[in-house]
């Protein structure tokens, strides 16, 4: 009972965070054109940003910076900025991993064709450094190329990361091994998701305690840090998210359900699965894997979906995101300590915030 | 023979620039990967960056910096950053307009697919930002600032041309005047070529005059009229591609000879086509257009562009692009007379390049 109430206020927390992060993107971004074909750029534009979502990297960002005795205030642009890297980047991603659905609505590309969508995302993507320009009010110069720098690493990362997994599918490449999916899946999810948005929120709390720019050591000392407790949380939100793909209801999850099995997506249960399977189902598996989406059949996905479940695939996975999951949270207390006594109501909203991430249900 | 020595003394220059340029680009771009996936994103970022091309964007802005007595040194890294936008956003155009070539060799999705040559595009883009950050230590927080606001600008305009271009296509749209033409080319053509590496240009002649970051009002005003002159400029600039289009040397050119006709582009050749043609012949010269690029056969084509040459389009073409050139020139003389007097030697190599990039002959 207590449980549902404390998941209740996280909620009503991550709500109203998030519409105060809409109004901004929503307010920054360009409405009424000159003519039709700007109105629909603009559309096209604004359509992922007003689908919904939870808002949980800028939410992490306000939190983080909280915790670190910092205001609010300085942080919302950097946190929708970062709701408007999802979005930009989201448009992209769709096309290249052929998803046919976001947040339960159709992809801005099976919409709109994949020709305006990619200039679309590129048109949203420069919105987000527009933004981010007008932190120089907020924050002042210096900290703003700080904040911008942020971005160019998360960038780096995360394309760094969707060019692995997509190189995997280009090259039939099957041939991976935890280790490398773990590399992936730190460049291509934790950077964004977990590391980066905590990493600016700490930034962001040292306005005014920095001295004409330079930032104060246990400032810079907490940032090295964090990428080691992102690295684990975003590792254990990745895996979480790809076990909702197999097993989560498709009306909440808004995603097409076993979407990755028919994507050919490397997960961290198909590498087990084919770790522990003998020669000749391994090959069944992957003759079936290697298949063009559309040649793939509904039952031929169940069968290598029930495979998983028999040789605890699933189970496997779940261990893997608890352990990353844990270590994040000892990482975090540790970190936190000192500001965890100072804040415990902001602490405990943020430690509940990380349990959520990287272990949500739906 | 004297015209012709001066034609090699530009050239010699604008290749000079682009050495220098080229090595700030291609030293900045990530090398040697820990695997074999990002080795491939890097290769695939320094593709297009190696393929010669001129740089007179490059060029432009580090002229107008000198010409309003600014230093070369501090232009490099924002002129290098204008030519990596040139190709990052490249590879993303070839991918939308379904271009085969890009100077003589396949277009990189012709290479390495769609998925990874959006990828590559956004990867690029975010590297164009990380290089425009490091003149922090060339000019200052304040005017980096400014600098990167000037190309969130020129992103924007040239997302909604490019925007403008693609919805004609998809909507399978003709009924376009040559004012709706203007505008797009506007938007797509002229602010990335002329206008914004003009206006940083000036921009960054500043340096050192600025005071708390304020510019001169003089500085303004000439940034502001720069959009004008760079307007003029561009449209020529754009209308010469397009006759070049059907009527250049394709290895000179390194795009494919009537390779806007087989894509469908709405040029000004083609409006004053239509607009001069009786009704049945429209309709003909329009059923053609409308076709896919791979039902279209090279006499369907020849015809069209034989339609072209009896309708004095591309000498109208021509003519435009003329007009435009001349009023761009006009603009230049008032707006530097100044700065003529002072850097005569500068001056002219400028205004050679202008003459050059309105009017050049492969």
């Amino acid at each position: 009972m207590e449980l549902r109430t404390e998941t209740q206020n996280l909620l009503d927390m991550l709500s109203s965070n998030k519409k105060q992060l809409d109004k901004i993107v929503l307010d920054f971004l360009p409405k009424s054109a000159e003519s039709a074909e700007i109105q629909l750029l603009y559309d096209m534009m604004k359509d992922y940003p007003s689908r919904g979502g939870k808002g949980l990297r800028g939410s992490l960002c306000i939190l983080w910076c909280e915790l670190f005795s910092g205001k609010k205030q300085n942080a919302l642009v950097s946190a929708a900025a970062l709701e408007l890297f999802q979005n930009w980047i989201l448009i992209h991603d769709d096309i290249e991993d052929g998803s046919d659905l976001r947040r339960g609505l159709p992809a801005l590309h099976k919409k709109h064709g994949v020709e305006l969508s990619i200039n679309a995302g590129d048109a949203l993507h420069g919105k987000m450094w527009e933004l981010l320009l007008t932190n120089k009010g907020i924050v002042g110069a210096d900290l703003t190329l700080k904040i911008l720098s942020e971005f160019t690493s998360m960038l780096n990362e995360t394309t760094e990361g969707q060019q692995i997994e997509l190189s995997w599918t280009y090259l039939n490449n099957w041939d991976i091994s935890e280790k490398d999916y773990l590399v992936m899946v730190t460049k291509k999810a934790a950077w964004y998701t977990c590391i980066t948005p905590c990493r600016l929120g700490v930034l962001l709390s040292s306005v005014d305690r920095n001295d004409e720019g330079r930032l104060p050591t246990s400032t810079s000392k907490i940032m090295e840090r964090i990428i080691d407790f992102g690295t684990n949380l975003g590792i254990a939100f990745q895996i979480v998210d790809d076990v909702l793909n197999l097993t989560a209801d498709e009306s909440k999850y808004g995603k097409e359900i076993l979407g990755d099995l028919f994507e050919g997506k490397r997960t961290i249960m198909l590498i087990h699965l084919l770790d522990h399977l003998e020669k000749k189902r391994q090959a069944e598996v992957l003759e079936i894997l290697s298949k063009q989406r559309s040649e793939k059949s509904a039952d031929e996905i169940r069968r290598v979906f029930d495979l998983m479940k028999e040789n605890g695939s699933i189970d496997y996975a779940r261990g893997v995101a608890s352990n990353h999951s844990r270590l994040a949270m000892e990482s975090f207390d540790e970190l936190t300590s000192e500001q965890s006594k100072m804040h415990p109501r902001i602490s405990r909203n943020t430690r509940f915030l990380l349990e959520y991430l990287s272990s949500r249900d739906y």
